[in-house]
């Protein structure tokens, strides 16, 4: 059984996952992939961070007559490679919760259950007031629209990545077997219930 | 307590609905809405049907310079006006499950619980040949292109309306509190599931 999570920044998602691997007694992985790729890639954990959360920049965009090719520098290829890989591995290990990154579509194969978690605006500025993401640095010295700007930002950057590695639509509901708007509920009771869908 | 639910043409909402009514104990709506509007404008149900499953058809498109005046027939707007009413008096009732007719959104400041089932062609081509939804006639007698084209059209029927009446976007996760994919799992189950979500 392999579980993929794909979360706005802000909805819950990555604490849902964590409840839900503790309640189905199986691994989780999130930062743990980083961590790994850190390894392998001699990277640092913070570039894999930030590469792995928005689509790559693209330094060199050549136009050849009818065709738009997009030279993406090889640091941001081989992270993207051995995320990859990783993901692949771990799926293959046990049964597993994964946490972003594109895990529903690297392992469309081993037909995971896929579940996107979101919420409204509100709830997620309330979310990282209250620091429950780690992700969130700093958020005390913005105001309520820096903060809807920042979390906006991030998202946009998930759903660009997404949709460069996939070309799927990030949160878009033919991709995934169940969406969870957590706007308002308590994310380990809906964990006890998701558990039952899997 | 409200449960309503949108539903793609073939995805096995309205067996969901009558289930998870049952389990919950709580009264059912669906085709009782369209009797009663019949009881109450004297119109048929078959036409009712028809008009509260796509958004007007506008006989007399005005353009006055600016603007773009709609002159929807009156017998549509009774039966949009007579849903509205019927919809509000039975949510008032008692605790109920209402399928489709843009519920969540008559109901909004009541905050129902909104649910919305989709699924795949392949499987709501599956549902329709084993004759499970009543909305089908003469699905025999159509190849499984022609039915996947017959499904899309009520589907895009449904998301006209929807939009039209409500001006949000049918199917939209934001709209509802719980989207479940309905491909290849059996409705009862999830049933028993959702109704510990609501």
């Amino acid at each position: 059984m392999i579980i993929t999570i794909g979360r706005e920044f802000g909805s819950g998602g990555r604490e849902l996952g964590r409840h839900l691997a503790e309640i189905l007694g199986c691994a989780y992985y999130d930062r743990e992939i980083i961590t790994e790729i850190a390894r392998r890639t001699s990277l640092s954990e913070k570039y894999i961070q930030h590469v792995t959360e928005q689509k790559p920049v693209i330094p060199f965009p050549i136009h050849t007559g009818r065709t738009f090719w997009a030279v993406i520098p090889d640091y941001n290829q081989s992270v993207h490679q051995e995320q990859h890989k990783v993901i692949q591995e771990i799926a293959e290990k046990s049964d597993c919760v994964i946490v972003g990154r594109g895990a529903d579509y690297i392992l469309r194969e081993s037909k995971p259950f896929r579940l996107f978690v979101y919420s409204d605006m509100e709830s997620k500025t309330a979310r990282c007031r209250k620091n429950e993401s780690a992700d969130y640095e700093a958020g005390e010295a913005l105001s309520d629209k820096e903060l809807a700007k920042r979390i906006e930002q991030i998202n946009k950057g998930r759903a660009d990545y997404y949709a460069f590695y996939t070309g799927q639509k990030w949160g878009a509901k033919e991709y995934y077997d169940l969406l969870i708007n957590t706007s308002g509920r308590d994310i380990r009771a809906l964990a006890e219930v998701v558990a039952k869908f899997c």
